[in-house]
């Protein structure tokens, strides 16, 4: 199955002369979605994780079926003041401004094994933030993946240079 | 197993004098976290399902490993602003204000057989606008599924007023 022939492309979203990626049709179609999640499952199948941590809100369409795939548990990551619990949070840098994500303070155990999962990797931004919140918690991480990789962005090299390896199932250049 | 072990009592939030129920350790318990999809599943196993709708964020952690695990679409609703492809939007009361909440436009097609699944039936205002969504898109809903039920609020005798059975794993009183 070609994934990609499932994501629709949206020229001018969510600003003029920007391409959004869709991933709608990979979700409304069976077949696609489960060949992503059962893909992403094969990818990280031995690497011994306990749990995935997936930020709000496109990551847990991906992060929660593969957790239930795998037998393993879920961590939302959330932005401030949307998790019930004690929050422990970490700030990082954005293109222009910072963003601030948060998880729970009890949500992972030092050195517990942890795979990162979103959707799209693009400049990195989320997936360093959500690196960052795993580390200060003292988690390992084993993995991160994703549906889709923009190529022609920065976000592979920014995984790089924090010493990450990671996997997508559909790279867009 | 008793799934009510698993959510978590949060009082005074999100403001003084209100109970939260967390579910977060549902989530990073594989065991309750397959538990409460496959008891979902088979609620709806005769339902005739193609497609689970589920509002973000915490919809989409049930919503999405329902869908993979009974091989039927996923289709997100969020926030005005949120989906890149045309929305289709209704907006519903609640009890102070208005609230919005859209999906795609194409998709649902009408007569689709609609499972709608949230983690929480409380008031019934998230419910019933997905509900209304549902309805105005043409689909026929099949079935609402709730991984809690507040017994002491409105929420169950909102849908039995739209006409609209469910079911839910835990009920909170």
């Amino acid at each position: 199955m070609n994934l990609r022939d499932y994501v629709r492309d949206i020229p001018d979203y969510p600003k003029e002369g920007i391409v959004f990626f869709d991933i709608a049709p990979i979700l409304s179609t069976p077949e696609a979605f489960r060949y992503a999640i059962d893909s992403l499952a094969e990818k990280f199948k031995d690497s011994g994780a306990t749990k995935i941590v997936a930020a709000e809100a496109r990551g847990f369409i991906f992060g929660a079926p593969l957790a239930y795939k795998m037998g393993i548990g879920f961590v939302p990551v959330r932005k401030p003041g949307k998790l019930p619990y004690k929050n422990r949070c970490v700030t990082y840098d954005l293109e222009y401004g910072t963003d601030t994500l948060c998880i729970h303070e009890d949500a992972i155990e030092p050195g517990e094994k942890i795979l990162v999962i979103d959707d799209l990797l693009a400049t990195g931004g989320t997936a360093e933030g959500m690196l960052k919140l795993v580390k200060d918690a003292g988690g390992d991480i084993v993995g991160c993946g994703f549906v889709i990789q923009l190529g022609f962005l920065d976000g592979d090299r920014i995984l790089e240079e924090a010493g990450q390896e990671h996997s997508f199932l559909i790279e867009i250049n």
